[in-house]
């Protein structure tokens, strides 16, 4: 199946006409071959359809990377209504993210982020609803995200890393986070090599999820792309486009075959273990040598710039796409064990490499043992069943479905679990070209929702959203559990408690406290009223506010913006919050509540005096 | 009607009772009365919905103000699909906003933003596709956003102004904006008066749509909240809630009546040109004095903290939202004139006082004569008739709906013009507790699309909504062009064109030019290559990218985002951006393009080598 073929050498339209000739036929025969708990669960549903009424519920939680706005994103999917922008990486002035003491510390003064890949932790193969994990690809970090608030809890800055991209979790348990460094740098990189690409080396990394450090890093030849994890904790690995090691576009896609590059977790750790690795002053973490022949990393090669890795919802094949090949490569993830031994060779791990069509990126899952893949180029999405591509069944292809327009990551609902359940799948498409209102020469991407719990894809929605999605995972709701109110002991005011203990006060508690030139204002915010009305300080002063919202009604939120100092955050019910800033300025500057909390809401304000 | 009575003296169960069984009967007279278009309209429609088909297109555009996050929302109704996020106030890395050169010359260093009303310019009553001009309260600033493009433009602080809230257009032509101080302050605010808010001061504010420069300014008594304009060019107008002057909420609301503040253009104008007016040295622009008795300002007294002011389609009423009192104020406009000649007291303006329910707050229009006021402390929605109020006819109410919950502003397709046309209403909710998925405690809020071309509310869409959009326009497709691709020689890159070619080059020249300690790489990007695959500069140089995407294929967006050092920006087909930086650490550092453009997307990358 497998020609290695450039992509320009395809004839698509011949190649489609085979290929949808063929979907019918194999629709047919996988119908008429025993997937009865399909039909007989798509008996039950009158409609497949996006829609949710007012007043009900959706039945999954999206969680979406945002790409280049750096946050993470929740939906309500089928309806795919944003229910939530989380900010993380990024600078965000409605909650006051980057401008809060609590956020501050996190971000360290960056504020600009890419994420691609936001994965949740799991127990025993499916999401235990604790922490999300999502990647920073401008500046080498890797976030945390508490689930039961939906917060940025903690960022962790990836040493020698660059263009830190692939992201995954521990499937069997919630253990360690595993990333990607897709660009290869001079190690350190203090300036040494900067001439010399042949001394460049990309990296692995495993961060412990718990305490969100670096535990070790692996040097690996070529380079590192999307990144997955098996079942069972026995390995992570990542896709490699750039085997050639070149610096320049047209090296980079030189070699028929790159790799899928898996890592053999027991032996790194034992090395590890033993004190192996090299050390330099930017971290503790060792790094071990995963380049050349090792017992630490095979390199499976699979054609051509390969993307995306996936692994099937029973744990037994990690599907790889080609990108400029029209393939998929199947690997059993049975076999790697076999060729880390040296009983087989590495290629011997593909079981299969069907053809799909042209730009194929990624793959989901159904759990009825069928692939969803999408094809960039031919700009569809690609259904096929995995055990007739591994027998060499000619009707392994079942359909195919036009997306509008080159889609990049897919997923399903829990297709990244054991508990696939095959009912929606998200097309993220790159371009949207026609398909809304035109809103200027800056697009939105369309994610779009298509229907499968019928046994066929059928397109339902078109959902337009902000430059770029790369990923994102579809989530029974039944496995996430929120709190609708803070606990006012809550770790995340850790900081503003001490804050508040050390000046002998409780929050909340509207006292104003000068010590030499500093000022802290420790107040309440109860509807429609802050606990200080006014706040007298000096010109040069520097001023801390403590606010903590003491209303316990779900929903009611306050804010405080001081009006000309660039200065707003909002604060939940039970939440505090702190700012630090130094008045420079003489005059009255009135605070205000920046959330509608009550019918005199607007009234809700107080003055700084600046004498 | 009107009683002036406390919103706690109300028994909102019977006052309930009452006007719901009003409301059915006001109905069947609404219908039996001769609408007979509305009648005609619906018997066309099958099926009022909110969905928009896989590869249809919505009727409007929806223009949404997002509060705290200081940017404008581009919406597509009745899918309440959200179709783009316009940056303004915020900072946001997805575009480079705050990033960018041209950005960091707009926003001049600030990042936070509280947007409140947005509203597009006009000619002769309707949209003219042209511009929106949007508010900023935290820190008193208006913005121009282009909507040929759908990019901000142009801000301008307003001086000597703080909690800059209600702004509206002239309705005539393009000719000016006209702005809120909210808050009164010591004028100028240099330390003066700080403890004396006798001598504090709020401002109505117009500003030169065009040139986006503050003509002239003037000073009130009591505050100023929501803004209006008449249709002839004639007025602007305010709510005032704190006649009162007081700095606390318990003296904020101690009068029965406080105002709707009216402006005379034409008086003001005179003035302005006769050289009247104070100037301190902040701005050039006169300060009129319009308080106690004077020719500019005409205070007309409406109970009780009044809010919203909405200007009815024909142009003959203001209608003015009680807030604290059940009622709305229906005002003649025409007889504004003879208020302001003396010919009648300001209170003979009022035609009529009808009791809408709890907690009015902003009223939206159908053209046909029928208001739609959102009731903050019900929860509903009120639909009544303009004219059967002024005539004291008891079924003024039509109809009462609940919303999900507290709503703020609402609005109608077209509402805000001479074509308000009665197909959509949208009502936008502060507070939506169990309508969603939970999220944390933190919570969206709800806009609510209403269906009204039946002759009847009907809610058709609960859409959840990152808190917390003010207000927001519903505008027919027609009325808005758009350009796909950028003109190379756009005003936007004017400060880049002049760089370029002060260096003897054209845009995409992809060379690279040192100036002593100053380096520019003036480069292209086409997909899947930029023009410079490596940059050479030293340590401590000061780098300024200039990148020019000259992709000619609509949607075919390109990024720069720079490894490690908090850069990032989009470029859109045609267009050019610049960002300037200094180069503060050794070694190498990958650029590459963030927005997914080709099959080989991921291998569009180039170096920075700093020596």
């Amino acid at each position: 199946m497998n020609k290695n073929n450039l992509v320009m050498s395809k004839d698509r339209r011949s190649f489609l006409r085979k290929t949808l000739g063929v979907s019918v036929a194999a629709a047919a025969v996988y119908f008429a071959s025993g997937a009865m708990n399909v039909v007989k669960a798509a008996s039950k549903k009158k409609v497949v359809s996006h829609v949710v009424n007012p007043g009900e519920l959706d039945k999954y939680y999206g969680f979406w990377s945002s790409g280049q706005s750096g946050e993470v994103r929740v939906l309500a999917v089928p309806s795919m209504r944003e229910l939530k922008l989380i900010p993380c990486f990024n600078y965000d002035c409605t909650n006051g993210w980057g401008i809060t003491n609590y956020s501050k510390q996190i971000l360290k003064g960056y504020t600009v982020g890419d994420t691609h890949h936001l994965h949740l932790s799991y127990n025993n193969g499916t999401y235990d609803g604790k922490f999300g994990f999502i990647n920073d690809k401008s500046t080498g970090r890797v976030a945390r995200v508490r689930l039961d608030v939906m917060e940025t809890d903690a960022i962790t800055k990836v040493p020698y890393a660059q263009g830190t991209h692939g992201l995954f979790t521990s499937r069997h348990k919630l253990d360690a986070v595993f990333c990607n460094s897709e660009f290869a740098i001079p190690l350190p990189n203090d300036g040494r090599d900067i001439e010399n690409p042949d001394k460049y080396v990309a990296l692995h990394t495993c961060i412990d999820a718990k305490t969100m450090k670096v535990r070790w890093q692996v040097m690996i030849d070529g380079n590192l792309d999307l990144c997955a994890t098996d079942y069972q904790g026995k390995y992570s690995m990542g896709t490699c486009y750039n085997s050639e090691e070149g610096v320049l576009l047209e090296d980079m896609m030189s070699a028929d075959r790159d790799h899928l590059t898996v890592f053999n977790l027991e032996k790194i750790e034992e090395a590890v273990n033993q004190g192996k690795g090299i050390k330099f002053k930017e971290s503790d973490a060792p790094i071990i040598d995963g380049r050349g022949k090792n017992p630490y990393v095979l390199y499976i090669p699979v054609p051509k710039n390969p993307h995306g890795v996936n692994i099937s919802p029973d744990g037994k094949y990690a599907i790889c796409s080609g990108k400029l090949s029209p393939t998929a490569s199947v690997i059993s993830i049975e076999k790697i064990a076999d060729a880390f031994a040296g009983k087989i060779a590495p290629k011997d791990c593909i079981l299969a490499e069907p053809e799909l069509g042209l730009g194929p990126l990624h793959t989901a899952f159904d759990g009825r043992g069928n692939c969803y893949t999408t094809l960039f180029l031919d700009s569809m999405v690609c259904m096929w069943n995995i055990d007739k591509a591994i027998k060499g069944d000619k009707d392994y292809l079942i359909q195919k479905l036009d997306v509008h327009y080159q889609p990049g990551h897919i997923n399903a609902s829990m297709s990244e679990t054991k508990d696939a359940d095959g009912n929606y799948v998200v097309s993220l498409n790159k371009f949207s070209k026609d398909r809304f209102l035109p809103v200027g020469p800056s697009y939105p991407d369309n994610d779009q929702l298509i229907g499968i719990s019928e046994g066929r894809m059928k397109l339902l929605h078109d959902g337009p959203v902000a430059p770029e999605p790369h990923d994102a995972l579809i989530v029974n709701r039944s496995l996430i559990k929120t709190v609708k109110i803070w606990n006012i002991n809550d770790r995340k005011f850790a900081y503003e408690r001490k804050l508040v203990q050390d000046l002998g006060l409780e929050f909340g508690a509207n006292k104003i406290v000068r010590k030499d030139d500093k000022v802290f204002a420790i107040m309440s915010s109860i509807a429609p009223n802050y606990g200080l009305k006014v706040i007298d300080v000096n010109l040069g002063d520097e001023v801390t506010i403590v606010q903590t919202n003491l209303d316990k009604v779900e929903d009611l939120t306050h804010g405080f913006c001081l009006s000309e100092h660039n200065l707003n955050f909002g604060v939940s019910p039970g939440e505090t919050a702190s700012v630090t800033f130094r008045a420079t300025r003489r005059g009255v500057f009135w605070y205000y509540c920046t959330w509608f909390c009550h019918a005199l809401h607007l009234e809700m304000r107080g003055r700084l005096l600046v004498h």
